[in-house]
């Protein structure tokens, strides 16, 4: 796939952009013809390929089609996108989890390797390197000494936590590789930082809607949830927490700063800075999942909660399970002053992490292919983002809203509020369609008329066909 | 290695072991000069090689030595062995784990890798098939579709839940693979089960001395333990125990059921059924950590307890970080009719296992190789026991106490009462070299005069070596 997206430095991509530009501030509207191809050649002083590609580009972000014969027209507008889903307003209450049940349900529902799955937030496999880190594993195993048989170090592969920490540099860290600990994926940091910092009845603050795994780990550990109202371009209401704090008494704070899972929100760097700065006048601690953070579709990276963090009270958690290898399952985190127990709770519970694996990844990232691969890996996200977006407006129903993520894998769709999320589940099922239920990302059951769809599948018929019939489902609805 | 070591089948063996019998029973006295090598070919019908290869076995063993233009003589006798440790004497109370402190401190001190470590209970690399499994993992690499970067079921890999229970066989198990769970290692298959079947505050009975792993693992879950008296060789005081349930309100009970760490005991089955009989009448689960089972020296391999289970009450974990990959992170657990439990615990906290890890070793299960593995394994285990007891025997002084473990990995070692073994280890370390203090395996710090010493590694200088050390150490104690 590498060889076939588009180098973002070209010449045809500037083009594109104000291309892109012109659309996007309505100057040029649905149905424009463009320029041909000759003239813009022309106009722009560049070669007639380029002039080709700039239109390529822009096709395959769905925002211009060609017709045969005539030439290329605006397809896509910012006036036909669907609402915003509204701000989540939450029960005002520190309450445990009791969405178990329907979140194993929907799991064994969505098991079968033959579903056209959008409940995966996770990328599609072609968009993964995979040749490249096949080489590191034969060559990790080769330089070896113990063909990777021996236990790590139960803190992680140094040469590992050296990469990790230098990539901290594009989020504004500056973590030293002592700093780090190698986990086995995002959830099992998540869940070692929450057991060093809670005791079993403690009130825990999060976003609504949340990831149900988040929930799960809450459930595990005896945890109640105080629900934050959360904005789906800002995130979370950070007054709201404030004077939610002493009246549930709550003991900790979990977010995930940016791309949201399943909201797609992303706090600003300068709430990000303010929630540190209240926790911290607080002595709160704050786990950061920062898991989608690397996969933005803007210009840079997003900052982090851990970068405001002077009092080590942020426990970072991230992984490379979205964005290189998710069955390496290889995460980590970066506890602040919370590191000892961490460790101490990593060795009770899954003692040392896979060692080839870790070794593979740190000879990946030192040769430099992380990068790269990042770089192709966003582009095509964001371009599936838009299609999918696009199709959403175009099947599903007026009254439909639509998140509109900036980066990671995942939109949430609010439906009229006659639709049952979790009944749409069971219906789509029966037309092999995968989708996971609004239900499962609240504490109560709630999101009733919501749910969420991925779209880390590169953009093909059958899914057009897919969200063509959930938009059936919905219009049909009785 | 494996080229090197005997193949078990062939007639060399069995003289060797008719030889090995003689001296056991005493009718061979050390010092005793034994046939020439050309006598016993021709008093025995063998070739002169069969014959040198039997007293090149027997030697390897330390059961005999060559004397340069004399011949072989018998060096070990059993009457110089040392005594067994006693059975232990825990506090007859349900008191909850304190020593955490002790064991971080313990961990830290022997991170080096350069120490001349008798605390890992570990294979050496060179007795693991390196070069076989390497083979696997870029076998599975190339045949897999996604090169193995895709999550892999939460319950594990089909192929391999079908290896780890034909393999179940071995000890008069018939699982299923759907009764299977594949675990980050043995310790999350604990800990998962652990958590599936108490509530924080509950109290759970386990062997005295314990693997302090475990003792971990109860800390982190809030639990209390109530520790059974426990003999050398024959395990855990059944009467002991029945009587304690009632009185402590024990909510389950955890064992390692087949050469326990550190003592060496393996329950007889017999025992074994009694146990699970016992405890199915009272309705408690029983947790049987099975991780030495395959690593048997005698003729068969012991059974285990849930082989003997007919509710679905016993909770049988494994891995094949002692026998084959430490550095994998692949464990097991059976875990009866708390399967369900079970796995969405395992979602809660590492989601799936290490996609690759598993599938190589399904396909080195699949190959039949890990039987052959096994057989020499086992040999080189056997030999190395041997060879470090006769040094302890011969070095340490006369009022110590060791097991004779009949698998596994340790030895457990009785001193003299005035000798504290925690601050043996510090002095040790100023030896480089790294022991695990009797203190790490108890619940109060208690085994004061104890140690764990491993003979994972094979026999060489600079471990007769450290062992003498450890002996001058003792005996000029202050």
């Amino acid at each position: 796939m590498n060889d076939v997206l588009p180098k973002p430095d070209h010449k045809y991509n500037a083009v594109a952009e104000r291309i892109e530009a012109l659309i996007e501030k309505n100057v040029l509207k649905v149905g424009d013809k463009l320029l041909s191809v000759r003239a813009l050649s022309k106009e722009q002083g560049i070669s007639l390929s380029t002039a080709f590609q700039a239109y390529y580009l822009l096709e395959s972000k769905g925002l211009v089609e060609a017709r045969p014969q005539s030439g290329y027209y605006v397809k896509y507008s910012p006036e036909h996108v669907l609402d915003l889903p509204r701000t989540s307003e939450p029960p005002d209450d520190a309450l445990p989890v009791t969405i178990d049940d329907m979140i194993n349900s929907v799991y064994v529902d969505l098991n079968s390797r033959t579903l056209l799955n959008f409940s995966m937030a996770a990328p599609a496999i072609e968009l993964l390197p995979t040749a490249k880190l096949n080489k590191a594993v034969t060559h990790v195993l080769r330089e070896s000494k113990t063909s990777c048989l021996h236990y790590e170090h139960i803190q992680g592969n140094v040469a590992l936590r050296k990469q990790i920490a230098r990539q901290a540099f594009n989020w504004g860290g500056t973590p030293s590789e002592n700093d780090i600990v190698v986990t086995a994926g995002c959830v099992e940091a998540l869940s070692l930082c929450i057991k060093a910092i809670t005791n079993p009845g403690d009130a825990i603050a999060i976003e609504s809607p949340t990831y149900f795994a988040i929930f799960q780990v809450m459930q595990s550990h005896g945890l109640k949830v105080v629900e934050i109202p959360t904005d789906p371009v800002l995130g979370l209401d950070i007054d709201y927490l404030e004077q939610a704090i002493p009246r549930f008494n709550i003991k900790a704070c979990l977010v995930v700063s940016n791309f949201n899972n399943p909201l797609g929100s992303c706090m600003p760097d300068d709430r990000k800075k303010r929630l540190v700065d209240m926790l911290a006048k607080k002595e709160i601690p704050l786990i950061e999942d920062d898991i989608y953070g690397e996969l933005y579709f803007g210009k840079t990276r997003p900052k982090t909660c851990k970068s405001f963090d002077k009092k080590g009270l942020v426990l970072h958690c991230a992984s490379f399970s979205k964005s290189l290898a998710p069955g390496y399952r290889i995460g980590w985190t970066i506890p602040g002053k919370f590191k000892d127990k961490v460790i101490r709770l990593k060795r009770m519970h899954t003692v040392s992490t896979n060692t080839l694996a870790q070794a593979a990844v740190a000879d990946f990232l030192s040769k430099g292919r992380f990068e790269l691969h990042l770089r192709h890996l966003r582009k095509a996200l964001h371009t599936q983002a838009l299609r999918y977006v696009q199709a959403v407006c175009e099947y599903f129903p007026e009254d439909t809203c639509i998140s509109r993520p900036q980066g990671g894998f995942t939109l949430w769709i609010e439906m009229n509020k006659k639709i049952n999320a979790y009944k749409l589940h069971k219906r789509a099922l029966k037309h092999n369609i995968g989708i996971a239920p609004g239900q499962i990302f609240s504490s109560q059951g709630r999101f009733e008329n919501c749910f969420r769809i991925s779209y880390g599948e590169p953009w093909n018929p059958k899914i057009e066909e897919g969200l063509k019939t959930l938009g059936k489902l919905m219009r049909e609805w009785r």
